[in-house]
């Protein structure tokens, strides 16, 4: 029974680096660690699908902290924590007093009397995401360690300005699914590809995610886009030394047809250069919005020169046996929907839209699977204990 | 024991329409159907009040999407989902990512991975509001056939352009409870009346909520309006068959007193007239602020000419015995009291503001027992369960 | 074992006058009944520490209405409520319909078909925050005696122009477990000190609610201030009058020396002058925006006089062995951290840093505390039924 495998391999994995640690970026973690997400996400889905509750929290908060707009993360988080039995509190800034000048050290303690997680979206600036995550571990840390909170509430990083760990691991399931393990990902051919967007500014967590989760597994790995679209270095040397490390490969193309060209697997998805990026940022923290307005139309002109950086069904063509395997972290733009022209044509969407969709499915169960390990020293113990008891989600 | 009584004429009903499916108009339904929401409800009210718990999700998200403000509704749906054991999720377009142009067939994928309910209200604009509900349901059709959801989350219409049936479901048991039962209430008379406000733009949907669903209880509907004010015709068209089918009549009147005289049940209330809705749709969708302030006034003025039409002490001594059961979907606009003119005098509304409260609070009620006969083929079975069990709702 | 003799405590005290009433001001309250409401809110405290669930409600909601930013009390209160099984529903006035000259009376019972609790926070208009709690009350006492609400639920004062009771009594429990009894509060010296803030029109609740429950304890209250920066004379009556009944005492100084000297416990905090307060509210009434800003500068430049109202080191060597208790209601105004110059020096503030989030932790225990105490007339008994039961909170 797919139940009981899954349990016994979460079981014999034995990885316990999970355990009591923040979820913040996937190259932090171990393979086995990583498997182990995986595993228990799958087996949590499972368990829905045939009516056992996974509810192991009887009560307690689960924070969120969307410093930008969300609709799907949002309620991926509200659905895992849900699932455990955590309410979701969301942590509205503008209604908070952090827009008075309070400390988030402080306002951190605040909200986590009895809170279990605290999930963080930060994608905006580049170089402060990541950097406030660890902010609000210190003062957890600190909070805990001084007897001001009964146990240390987990992080999970709902995306930030360098990686996006919810969407790479839900991503990576469903290839695994999709090939039918992580062995058969070995040697797979994945272009995580720019594309043209008529908007402006799309985070890097994305595409720098994939590229430092996918060199893990073995895959050779393209990044391919216009001269001047670069990812922060920092994670460019990850990617590459995973490579290295899997026994995959890590290259960069400037071509999107050499990406595509007998590729498995097609990632196109638009993002701001980085250098843009940082200018952006120190223009948002000095609130300069003449020089924000500039820098978009220039971003706009210079991206309109690449239209061509298009995922349509001639490009599909150039893929292995033309029946390469298209993802997006979604929404995509989509040409003639969504907008005038943008990243992917109607045709190639429509046909990988259900495959797009179960993609995104994973999300909320990889976020309670990384809740759960983060909670349990010892996963399969109360997994075990949830199964026997089989409690029903629905009467 | 009432219980018992209640759990026997549910059994016996054997009304399995429900189970699986969406409610969006109550003329959709049969008339078996929506006597068994009628008394799911009264028995689950029944059994909080005895402290008994009718929670039957054990996690679960309900999802509300307001397109329009509501406090009573929302509550209501809120409440509703807690009673059985689901946690309430709202989406905020102005805070989603549906503002991005992203499609409405993926975001309701994309929300719904772990929600069993989507309420929606959406009655701003004719037309509109109820085909919105359907695109939502073919949405979810479409992603629990693709294997994309584990089920498909039923879907309650809080009020939209043509209906607003959990109000008049409300109404209903208000009705039968007042009167004693549901036969009771053929042959009694109910003045459904336009009466003035000085607000502009109501919507159509409580006048023909009352008038499509009282005219299935071979009462004697009557609908009073000025001229000009006429509801959408095909709701009048399925009233007049309606009445056919019941035994009751239909009929419309363009004077208050004629509606009131020997009045059984008088439900006096504003609305916008039909035209004046359609041509305020087109502005909004324009956005033209001058065309839409242009509107108002003029409306405002042409209901200003109907000053007279107001529930007073007088037109309330026309009704049987003088002494009509007066209702109101609430908030009303009491004269003297919310505006200087308005629907109902103070003293009329007085006399019967514990009444319309009582009304009121069958709502959460009836919410809950629409989702209740959604989930469970048999819900005689899971409710014998509940009370079998009787589990206390507070320790 | 602790528990036991919490529990002991708290049958042995027969405090059951907290049974369905309202906890809107402390000096309403008997000494038993507050004796009381900290005993069980350290004894949940203690039960959570060691996984024991306190979810005494399988459903039902604990509504806020916040008419004023909050993110601590936001927090304690869907802390409190989760903690007991109840979901958070907050009426936000923007999106509901009582911006719209809906009556309040009918609003209240509108929302509160299966509420529990009602948490108001209004500190804005001096005369209307604690009076509007109270209309609040009526509200629901009318609709629960005509059958409209299936039972009462309980009013939490969440923060008022008069009292701010979970705070106070928060300091309170820090207080006592800090000196190790409430026995040993007793001619304890307290200095209540207003201290400079840049910022204008901070509410006198805190204050007020110091004054009005430490004189109880038989301590030695000094409130401090400058001339012209007094608080609400009736609340001055009340704690003249406290403090003799208890054999403690209460005085005003207006040198911020005198009330530190020798004091073992300190809380310098700003806030508004009584009759500064008075003209705000008629000024916010009348939406007098040129009127506002010409008091608040007046009141800055008043404010600016009293700078060396500030607590730093020397100001603490005047205290009890220099070593007297820091308390704040946070978030404190420290200097060179959060403004420019404040209420408090960076090196005080740190030093104490760490108790001051304590003091903060024990309130949504209070507020849990508040709503046990409110809807068991023999809360030992519920309490212990939780312990023998020992559900777990995490499984």
């Amino acid at each position: 029974m797919m139940i009981n495998k899954l349990l016994k391999k979460i079981e014999n994995r034995q990885a316990n680096q999970l355990y009591s640690k923040d979820f913040l970026l996937t190259w932090e973690k171990s393979l086995k660690d990583l498997e182990q997400v995986l595993d228990i996400a799958q087996l949590l889905k499972l368990m829905r699908e045939i009516n056992i509750s996974s509810k192991v929290f009887n009560s307690g908060l689960a924070i969120s902290i969307f410093r930008d707009n969300s609709t799907r993360t949002r309620f991926s988080y509200a659905s895992a924590a849900n699932l455990l039995g955590l309410e979701l509190q969301d942590l509205e800034e503008s209604k908070s007093q952090i827009a008075h000048g309070e400390t988030l050290r402080e306002t951190v303690n605040m909200i986590s009397f009895l809170s279990d997680f605290v999930g963080i979206r930060d994608d905006m600036y580049l170089g402060a995401g990541n950097t406030y995550m660890r902010e609000v571990g210190e003062a957890l840390d600190d909070g805990y360690a001084q007897g001001v909170l009964p146990h240390r509430p987990g992080i999970i990083n709902l995306q930030c300005d360098i990686d996006h760990p919810t969407q790479s691991m839900a991503d990576l399931l469903h290839l695994k699914n999709h090939f039918g393990s992580l062995e058969a990902l070995k040697g797979k051919k994945i272009a995580m590809s720019w594309a043209y967007s008529p908007s402006y500014g799309k985070p890097l967590s994305v595409p720098q995610g994939i590229i430092g989760l996918m060199t893990r597994m073995g895959m050779d790995v393209v990044l391919a886009h216009p001269e001047g679209y670069g990812l922060i270095p920092d994670v460019m040397e990850i990617a590459e030394k995973n490579a290295k490390i899997s026994g995959g490969s890590f290259k960069v193309v400037h071509q999107m047809d050499d990406a595509f060209k007998n590729a498995d697997i097609v990632y196109p998805k638009s993002w701001a250069p980085y250098q843009i990026m940082e200018q952006r940022t120190v223009l948002l923290q000095k609130d300069d919005q003449e020089g924000l307005q500039k820098l978009e139309q220039e971003a706009l002109t210079n991206n309109a020169k690449y239209q061509d950086w298009h995922c349509d069904a001639q490009k599909m063509k150039l893929t292995k046996n033309g029946e390469a395997l298209y993802m997006h972290c979604l929404p995509a733009d989509i040409s003639g929907v969504s907008c005038e022209k943008g990243e992917v044509s109607a045709d190639v969407f429509e046909k990988y839209r259900i495959e797009t969709y179960k993609e995104a499915g994973y999300k909320p169960y990889i976020i309670a699977a990384m809740m759960f390990a983060n909670k349990y020293k010892n996963p399969e113990k109360t997994l075990q204990k949830l199964i026997s008891k089989a409690s029903f989600r629905v009467l």
